[in-house]
């Protein structure tokens, strides 16, 4: 899965490259800022699910790339919007300085919106398999829907608002199903849309598996945020306590915590057992998420 | 022209308002402050070109209320990042205190990237004719290389790249075209697609239009940054001087600004002589372009 997780890193790299070098005005901040916050490191968790969940389904991953560089393009600018003084104000990112300390602002600011806008480019423009055409107005449908106001913006709006607040479980799991959980689950359907007939046929099983995982995912970065250290993590350790943050840990004790990872990865491969593919790759990213050091 | 104006102001607005409502948690701040940045105020000349356009090729309004409402979403989603005290740090905008002063930079933020991905969303979900669903990922792809980094973006950065600097008049008129004029094209361009073939036909014609009166939008709007008050522009005059940033005005004087406004005015109407229906909408537009007074 290690070795899987490498080769689309760098796939989605590469494509995602292709499409910087045709945007004219190369020269200006604003495009180095793209390559900046896009290019940089990162586990590429978002492709990786999109080629994983295609693959599984039989598809070339030629026809994987346009929806995996799409989804990154999203992830790439909720980071950096996250990151500015006025939300998270964070330094580091992916170990390179975030996209407003090396630039400014402004640029971090236009930066995160241009890569938004490269999204819906991508997925309204690129190579798709002609099996999954008539699934490409759908693409564009649940990425927008993931990202927007009924997905990761309001997580993010829900989030800030809980800073300084003791919230729910209920409430912290609401954050999270739409800060990080919808994008999650979108990568998965995208693999899905891609293959066409095929992946919208296992769509229902595929929503029970992403939904686990992408909630898995936020509880084991909160762990990591207690017993990780900065250099591991490429982001300062510490940084959900020093925002009064509301975690899984300090709701549930770090072997609530713990359990809770556990119970969804359990979640996450009794989904995967309803899929008459070969999941091998899912499941062993299941694992990864909530095994991972950073 | 003017009472179609008003009447696709509020045609557009009512219509906004309709997909506002059907997002969640619509008592958090992020939902009000897209309700303010979206339905307060504004000429709505994007919907307006939408919907000039597509009527006159015949096509009835309620299947250009998809397209004018996207437009509207990525115009207004750029005035509120533009405001934005790290760019160009306005407090009044429509006669409204900005959307970062009425609620917080976060806010703002986030308010405007989900109004961007409100767009897409609208484009890819509401309704169109049935002769122009095999337009629509056609639409989605104008809508988002008009306003990206080979357009709006880019023009928003060669603007304060170009602040407390002397630019050429060929440097302007870059700015310029991307800045403001692309979402221009492109809104004329999605009114002419939601008529499915007819529009097609006429999109070079229409291109030509719409360059010119894209262009003459900012000359006048450079005009009246000087001739005109704070508070009939509902935005602060004299805010370009301030900022230092060239203008037509302060490329060609003033009299030659007037001069080149009449000149786009006569581009735009002689490309409108080489369209085979009744442009009356579209002329009357062009004229009140460089004739407004706001």
């Amino acid at each position: 899965m290690l070795d899987a997780l490498a080769h689309y890193q760098q796939r989605n790299i590469h494509h995602l490259n292709h499409w910087l070098a045709q945007l004219p005005y190369q020269e200006q901040s604003l495009l180095k800022a793209m390559h900046h916050g896009l290019l940089l490191g990162g586990k590429r968790a978002r492709p990786f699910l999109v080629y994983a969940t295609g693959n599984m389904l039989g598809l070339d991953e030629q026809y994987l790339d346009t929806p995996a560089a799409a989804i990154e393009c999203i992830h790439a600018y909720s980071l950096i919007h996250d990151d500015l003084p006025a939300m998270d104000d964070d330094a580091l990112r992916r170990g390179q300085p975030t996209c407003h300390i090396k630039f400014d602002e402004a640029t971090a600011i236009l930066t995160g919106d241009a890569l938004q806008t490269l999204a819906f480019t991508i997925l309204a423009e690129g190579a798709l398999d002609a099996n999954a055409e008539p699934q490409r107005i759908q693409m564009v449908q649940a990425l927008a829907r993931a990202s927007g106001a009924a997905g990761m913006c309001i997580g993010q709006a829900l989030d800030l608002a809980a800073e300084n607040c003791q919230v729910s479980l209920a409430e912290l799991e609401a954050i999270h199903r739409h800060k990080t959980g919808a994008l999650i689950c979108c990568a998965v359907t995208l693999g899905a849309l891609a293959a066409g007939e095929k992946g919208v046929a296992i769509l229902p099983q595929l929503a029970r598996y992403s939904a686990a995982i992408g909630l898995a995912f936020q509880v084991q970065d909160d762990i990591l945020d207690i017993i990780s250290d900065t250099q591991t993590l490429g982001k300062p350790q510490g940084s959900d306590q020093a925002l009064n943050k509301s975690t899984y840990p300090s709701l549930l004790g770090i072997n609530g915590a713990i359990d809770k990872a556990q119970t969804l990865l359990q979640d996450a491969l009794h989904a995967l057992d309803a899929i008459p593919y070969n999941t091998q790759l899912l499941e062993e990213f299941a694992r990864y998420v909530i095994e991972r050091k950073n």
